[in-house]
């Protein structure tokens, strides 16, 4: 077995970072160690935790660490920033909290940003996961800012997703609800000491009963998770909340549902693999010749337009060309 | 000329309804019609709206709308819902205000939600763009939550990007902020009367004093807006914020960047059609023979990998290999 890939089946922090660093990155040869690594990996159960800016995922996270710990399951964690594409580096100011977790070798928290455009951090996501299943992570969280379609991408590497809500977030989180009902296995109504709460369990199960989910043999929860500032309220509801996912991961295994949850996974892999090998190949070879340059001008001087741009692209590397 | 062509090019509200209603559903027909459509696009000025949820971005729209019909403006907006993917349709309850502009010749409001996966967004939204262009509008103005990466491809559409703040809204928006000093040509503190305004106003200054922008020709300027319950200084705050754009407008037109930011929207325009014509031919015809299913079941048994799958495909589809 090559040398890296040992060592990180035996769980070996440094190279596993670097690996994942390598990954974000995009240096070439990540590619071959993933490659390589894929054997070791597919048994951890992938948490997904999403929710808007704000609503506390990063304190859940921590809470839900400290929680499997007490349940001696090892923890990998991978926080995901989908803003710095433009920074080149995120601000992850308040992941520092997790840091309190340093010194526990059952656990394994790192960072991930994207890096260049064309949708290469739902791969870099779901390789940073292998790596951590395959230093044998029983459970690896995966946290987003879930919003747009790419977080969706990204939550389609996980088997079971939670989907974060705070009381008195406005209308939009409203529409926000009806996209995340269909990708929610367990509500959390988080600061759910704030005014509105109530109401918007009432509202959630509400969505719930009237969705197809009400009839699916898992109804997700609705979980209340009060201010982190009362630790023992806090600590009571967030062992709740991972008995909750507990339930959840279990019922996947019992109904059958996991291999399903696994079959997603593997395609949003494939799709995710198929840009980086096919797409970005083709567009890359655009730009560095000059072509893409020269097109985007006729473009702007309405002597072509896109359409006309790709096919004759398609037509150029394309062996069969689709009928139009 | 198209009949249909025509019939949008002199305005045609429920001609260009249908249009954008087939670019969203994805009707085949839809991408021959915006081929030919596109010799009568690219006069418009392009405003890109952008913002957390909750942040008031339809209310400022509405209040943009009103500001630029003053000054005799027609104006076309497009209200992107990119939550939608999950629920085949949006849920645009405060969009709904919006309608006081439904009488007024001048004004043509459409929403967009995506339908299917992959990026198609964005596509959308670029074409959509060329229908209301082709209608004569002067301004157009797209709405968009703006988080992911997605949401960048589709403020790519835009000229000049007004990105909407709002005091006290947590941790993850510093870090926000951080990505959307990227792409702001203006920003806004909305609801500017609630406490941390001003803080936040010194914040942003900071970090545009520190960015490259600074220096760079035009220094986003940071507009407050107060409460829209307050219809007067509301009026006055949003004047103030579209004389800001109208003058990031002139600046790009002064300093030839307007021909800059025209080549970046082409080549997105590209990017969009390029997946379009070559990626998505490619995963649909192996997903309606069943091939996509036979792969990822290999890989969920992890007797392949994603990449050793798309190397395979690359291969059996393209006349030139890449080296790797």
């Amino acid at each position: 077995m090559d040398a890296t890939i040992k060592k990180i089946c035996a769980g070996d922090v440094r190279m596993a970072s670097r690996l994942i660093r390598d990954i974000e990155d995009k240096i070439p040869e990540a590619k071959a160690k993933i490659k390589k690594l894929y054997a070791h990996t597919g048994k951890s159960f992938i948490i997904g935790i999403t929710g808007a800016p704000g609503a506390g995922k990063s304190t859940l996270t921590d809470a839900l660490i400290e929680q499997l710990r007490k349940k001696n399951k090892t923890v990998g964690v991978l926080a995901v920033d989908p803003t710095s594409p433009f920074t080149g580096g995120a601000i992850l100011g308040d992941r520092i909290r997790m840091q309190r977790h340093a010194e526990d070798a059952g656990v394994f928290v790192r960072s991930l940003a994207t890096r260049g455009a064309l949708g290469g951090l739902s791969q870099s996501v779901g390789n940073a996961i292998h790596v951590m299943e395959a230093m044998g992570k029983d459970i690896i969280i995966v946290e987003t800012v879930g919003i747009g379609q790419q977080e969706i991408d990204i939550i389609n590497h996980a088997h079971s997703v939670a989907v974060v809500l705070v009381p008195g977030m406005g209308d939009e989180i409203q529409t926000m609800k009806a996209g995340l009902m269909e990708i929610a296995d367990v509500f959390v109504i988080n600061k759910a000491n704030r005014a509105g709460a109530m109401q918007l369990h009432t509202e959630l199960e509400g969505m719930l009963n009237l969705s197809s989910k009400a009839t699916d043999g898992w109804k997700p929860p609705v979980v209340m998770v009060g201010d982190a500032f009362e630790p023992q309220t806090f600590a009571a509801d967030t062992a709740a909340l991972t008995n909750k996912i507990e339930e959840h991961q279990l019922y996947l295994q019992e109904s059958g549902k996991l291999t399903e949850r696994m079959h997603r996974k593997a395609m949003t892999e494939i799709h995710d693999a198929l840009r980086d090998s096919l797409f970005e190949p083709i567009v890359n070879s655009l730009t560095t010749s000059g072509e893409m340059k020269r097109f985007a001008e006729k473009i702007k001087n309405r002597k072509t337009d896109p359409y006309t741009v790709a096919e004759e692209i398609a037509q150029r590397f394309f062996k069969h060309q689709e009928e139009k």
